[in-house]
């Protein structure tokens, strides 16, 4: 019996949110019904913020009532406030990722709020989900952007990062994300980082969100895997980007995540060759977009799941 | 005090290998001592085979003559068979890196022997270096390709390679280099293989070469780290690849491997800002190739050796 490890899809989201080409609603379903019959069950579908800011998610709530039919499949959407996690909730969402950052001028740039301020929203929306009776129907999980390092900031306290975690966790948080939104982690980092949080997150599970800006994605991954984290978010072709690097690729590339994982000898419960097909699609649909992965034009090699 | 981790260049040798653009002698001197200047202290300068088969490196005597004058350099030479390593001998080559495969079918391809005949031509060479007198003046490597799997062959037995390490060994090689040649490894193979080879390597100093053919090159390394590897081989912008695998890359990337290394806080007596200028000018060398690389475009973090 193998170990199993996540990867949960963020491209329709992370990856659709600096992109060149907009999708249409009709694409972003069907790009999330192949995926899941490639063998995902955890998608991030879209995010509810508002549409003068980020109008290429101003389909969210047909976005989320398409993929709540999908079988097997928890979608997932990010909110970066109350007020979207409210309309999220409205919606019929399942799990609502809510962002905040561990940098305080990140946070201030990003969703503009003071960190104590987004603590004190995640603990409102946490108690109207169960004054609404959905505590378990509805997971709540906080995204933490910048957990390694910010391009505005610079330097991150783990001490910071760690008391915010320890702030999730009580106010009942079901999932903690540590994000590397800029791409400064390094595997030593990382290390110390999931070690320290796995001795304060008790039953609450830790799961990775990578990019690969400075090429050491997977390294990372790897290393998160070593303190035993088990959930990874990943985008197709490696869709998504900083806008303050550009050029600079961006989220890990699920196809190369998966794959990594799985000839680690532990199972995704992804159908590789479903995926790389999904991903030729995606090639023909972002074509204003670069994509990036290196499975698509290598293939599987000969000794993959021969053992 | 940092523990030292060395990366070697192998672009002007691995990467001019199957490049589409043909650089002059002047430019490859030029190369290598720009590198030297931003702190590599090892260097594959050439490669010592027939000049029918790879006429690029037709310059290899002057390019020797050449790297033998920069100072602190220790300029190595790659050579298949017994043939080239003499001539590299007789034109004062400081180290000989000795290829030979743990494929039998990619040995056969590759060098055109089988590898018992490999084997007995490297013992044939030590013995020619040490009657010469040039025991302590010229480090003879052996370089294993398809260490990790062969995309003829499909599995290579790690009883084989392991076979292959004790043998060289026993005849007195200065070096084993691991090499991942069509990039089939993954991080729990790396594990295993450096764990198992550390355990009969003695004092022979153990070092790898990966591909990133599959995304996996920065997580091997990493990997590799952690059993205590301390010399690896890279391409400045990932020049290099296999020509069974069109489209894909091919080395890890030298500069992303040294801000990995160093990221993680190892030291490599690397600058990478003359790295990275060294990486434009090889842009404008090599116009007619892809190159990749991810650290040219996004640069360094803020908080890189900050710390």
């Amino acid at each position: 019996m193998k170990n199993v490890i996540e990867i949960r899809e963020v491209g329709l989201r992370d990856g659709l949110q600096l992109s060149k080409t907009k999708l249409s609603t009709d694409i972003k379903i069907a790009w999330c019904k192949q995926q899941c019959k490639s063998g995902f069950k955890e998608i991030e579908v879209t995010s509810f913020v508002p549409p003068t800011i980020l109008p290429q998610f101003n389909d969210a709530p047909k976005i989320v009532c398409e993929a709540n039919k999908i079988k097997n499949l928890l979608p997932s959407v990010l909110v970066p406030n109350l007020k979207g996690a409210l309309i999220a909730l409205d919606n019929k969402s399942k799990k609502i990722n809510f962002v905040l950052s561990a940098s305080e001028m990140h946070n201030k740039s990003n969703v503009n709020a003071t960190i104590q301020k987004s603590l004190s929203m995640f603990n409102d929306l946490v108690v109207e989900r169960n004054n609404r009776g959905l505590k378990n129907n509805v997971q709540i999980s906080a995204s933490i952007a910048t957990s390694f390092g910010c391009s505005i900031q610079g330097k991150v306290e783990q001490g910071t990062l760690l008391d915010i975690c320890e702030k999730l966790i009580v106010m009942g948080a079901n999932e903690l994300n540590i994000a590397d939104t800029v791409g400064y982690a390094n595997p030593s980092q990382v290390k110390e980082i999931f070690k320290s949080l796995f001795q304060i997150s008790g039953n609450t599970p830790l799961a990775a969100h990578f990019h690969d800006t400075r090429g050491m994605g997977l390294a990372n991954v790897k290393s998160a895997i070593d303190q035993g984290v088990k959930r990874f978010d990943a985008s197709l072709g490696g869709l998504g980007g900083c806008p303050y690097a550009p050029g600079a690729t961006g989220n890990i590339a699920t196809e190369d995540c998966v794959y990594m994982i799985e000839s680690m000898g532990f199972d995704t419960g992804v159908d590789l060759i479903k995926l790389l097909n999904l991903r030729k699609s995606l090639s023909n649909w972002m074509n204003k977009d670069t994509l990036y992965g290196n499975l698509l034009n290598s293939g599987l090699a000969r000794t993959f799941n021969n053992d």
